[in-house]
């Protein structure tokens, strides 16, 4: 089937079998099939959908479009556990989930895109560590996991390079938004990188990908079929994204965060959603005898130190200074930084995650677009909640950046994400509090059976 | 607005205004908008379609991309008449309508595409008269059209130019077969060519373009009412396309059975509905008293001969040799030629006009893909007509081709083109006899207002 009769079937709402798909990505990157024709598949996908069985069939052959990472092969120690996000704001979580499976005793090799838009992305925090190295191939990922149970660092270009190709047309025509799409793309990195059980937070909400709840189900369940149907286990959490997770947003400041929390300390929504994310993990790969103890045993690795102490080996074994992470006050932060009070009195109703993002991204801690440099002391620090009662002149945030022009944009963006009221109680508006675990998504029992699949 | 956020607008449903068509459009001729992003807009407008008014500005866009024909200040004298079909199988009607036009007294400049599929185009019958040229500068069309009356060549190239690039890339992305695209790519051209007039003919059934008939009463209000708002007069009619239209599919055999028709002969279904055209077309530039005088001015204007002089001379006039259209066998066919006979007894209840298209393309009298040279000597005869009994042996067709290979491969699509029956009256299945007028379609009484448009 020419490509051309693969965009009309697609358009017409037909099926795609496993070997047009195969033709059609492969065809893709040798450049037979032109970027125009992939662009006008993409939407007629966008608008048409995939079934579950082209969801698997597409993740399967993005997998098989590059190199992938046998962990067990590799001599690595099992269970492999794999942690994924689809981006928040302040989402520093994979800083302390991550350590706390290594502590539980599982090999964590986790790979990361940097971050684009209004949220961050994990190897961007990570990076703001001196020294700290992300860029790596995939002998350094698997030598540096071995020696300490885990590696934190940047997708590597010969895991998925179709996924790459597709996603760079998908964001120049407005087809990011596809949830088979989305699905097939995550997993087939998640896939290549080797884990067994991978934890998934899909994130719901005004400062999610995704805002409406019924998408993020739907994603969640489609994530968990195909890591099921690839013959791994997965468990994906719905949280609440619509106001910030934690207090700080940026790059230093998040890792700053991270550090208090395993330390026993930090804000409340990111300790609890990292708990329980590890234990569903734990729980997941059978690393505690039974489900109900998991959260119980990561408390116990996180108040222990065991966790922290995880973080410091690989932050070391990745070439960062350990010591700028030991010091009380943490990674230094940009040189200017202001104050934004409140202009009234009022209830703060709400903080809105999106504008904060924006806000971060204005203050140089973000990308507007790929390639960007950022400001890795840039960011904002948040010094009240939803909830709170404000009075004219109080101190709502403190932010970072270098340069005063950086500082005023940010600035401008961060004073709309605060919404303040004077009717005490907006009737069912509230938010949910950042964090919050609305639903837990596991496989059902037997994975499906899906066709073999010609690479 | 970029064309990212053009995509993104389309794709939710949204309507553009007529300075972002502009922009989009323009940024395609000069290469700012690159071809996936067209193909992804193309796509998403096949999915949630245009608005009146936005195909009412693409036409105009399309129109102002290159350069236009004014036909009075070049000298011409009106009403200048143009006629259009969306393209049928053995639709030789051009070749009688536009000479009664003339002979009523229109200009008539027609330019036309070449054929592509199981349709034939206009100027490839034309281009298979000895010496005739289709291929005309806009000077030499204006001077033939004062010397004769008339111009009938192929499109040319500044005209219109832009909806060259996206019907390349409609082509290629399967997004043909949307209305608003349809009908802006057809009308531009028209607006473009300068007519004050059109008729237009709108076929439907198994081998017409759109082949339900509400798609075509669809497209026949939508080209009427671009027409009329661009200050146009128009008239459509929606025309059955189940079966050939007469008796002959080809180029030369085609204009040797439109020389039939302009002698008083040929097949009734061609002649009534040429007469039919010219009439609408006649009553709507006002050159019969009364419309309901048209029909018979226009029978006069063939049975007198008048029709076929015009031809003759403009036939001159574009350097084909009248002389082989004046002998009585016409135009020379192909060398080989063979018959195809009935295998079984029946009751010939359909002659399936797309493969009867696709036979003749077969061979060698259409083309299958773009730039494909035509053997105009090739082409189909039909002998029976549907509703007619069928005796085992009987000579259904003569088709005529160039190579042993050309002919094997068109009898065997044209033996399946023949639905033969036992049963005697299949139950409301029975096609429109070819070239039947479903319905007349006609501008509503003050042409609607609409924005102006910045170029």
């Amino acid at each position: 089937m020419r490509p051309l009769d693969m965009i009309e079937a697609k358009k017409q709402g037909q099926e795609h079998d496993c070997a047009q798909i195969a033709a059609l990505v492969a065809g893709l990157m040798t450049g037979e099939v032109p970027d125009y024709q992939m662009a006008a598949w993409l939407m007629a996908v966008r608008w048409r959908g995939l079934s579950r069985r082209e969801a698997a069939d597409l993740t399967d052959v993005l997998v098989k479009s590059g190199r992938t990472i046998d962990l067990l092969r590799a001599g690595l120690e099992p269970p492999f556990v794999d942690k994924h996000s689809t981006g928040g704001v302040g989402d520093k979580l994979s800083l302390v989930v991550v350590p706390l499976l290594m502590a539980a005793g599982a090999t964590v090799v986790k790979l990361s895109g940097a971050g684009l838009g209004h949220t961050g992305g994990t190897v961007d925090k990570l990076a703001s560590i001196p020294g700290f190295r992300v860029d790596l191939g995939i002998d350094e990922i698997v030598q540096i996991a071995r020696a300490t149970g885990g590696c934190l660092a940047s997708q590597t270009a010969d895991l998925v390079p179709a996924d790459g190709l597709i996603y760079a047309l998908r964001d120049a025509t407005a087809t990011v938004d596809s949830l088979p799409l989305i699905a097939a793309s995550i997993m087939s990195k998640k896939l290549a990188a080797g884990a067994g059980t991978i934890v998934l937070d899909v994130k719901v909400g005004k400062g999610a990908l995704l805002p409406r709840v019924e998408q993020g189900k739907e994603l969640a369940a489609l994530l968990v079929e195909l890591a099921a149907g690839a013959g791994r286990q997965a468990v994906a959490l719905l949280t609440a994204m619509d106001e910030p997770l934690g207090r700080t947003v940026g790059n230093a400041i998040e890792v700053n965060e991270a550090l208090e929390v395993l330390r026993g300390g930090g804000p409340e929504d990111v300790r609890r959603l990292s708990l329980a994310l590890a234990a569903e993990a734990m729980a997941a790969a059978v690393l505690v005898p039974s489900s109900g103890r998991a959260l119980e045993v990561a408390r116990r690795l996180l108040s222990s130190g065991q966790a922290l102490e995880r973080l410091l080996r690989l932050v070391k074994a990745q070439g960062g200074e350990p010591a700028t992470l030991e010091r009380g006050e943490g990674l230094r932060l940009a040189a200017q930084s202001a104050e934004v009070a409140a202009e009234a009195d009022g209830d703060l109703v709400a903080v809105d995650a999106r504008l904060v993002g924006q806000a971060a991204v204005a203050l140089g801690a973000g990308r507007s677009r790929k390639g960007q440099t950022l400001d890795s002391g840039a960011g904002i620090r948040l010094l009240v909640q939803s909830g709170q009662r404000i009075e004219r002149g109080q101190p709502l945030a403190v932010v970072y950046a270098t340069g005063e022009a950086r500082l005023a944009a940010g600035i401008e963006l961060l004073r709309k994400a605060f919404v303040l009221s004077d009717d005490p109680s907006p009737a069912g508006q509230a938010a949910k509090p950042s964090g919050t675990v609305l639903q837990v998504i596991r496989a059902p029992q037997g994975p499906p059976k899906r066709d073999e699949v010609r690479p």
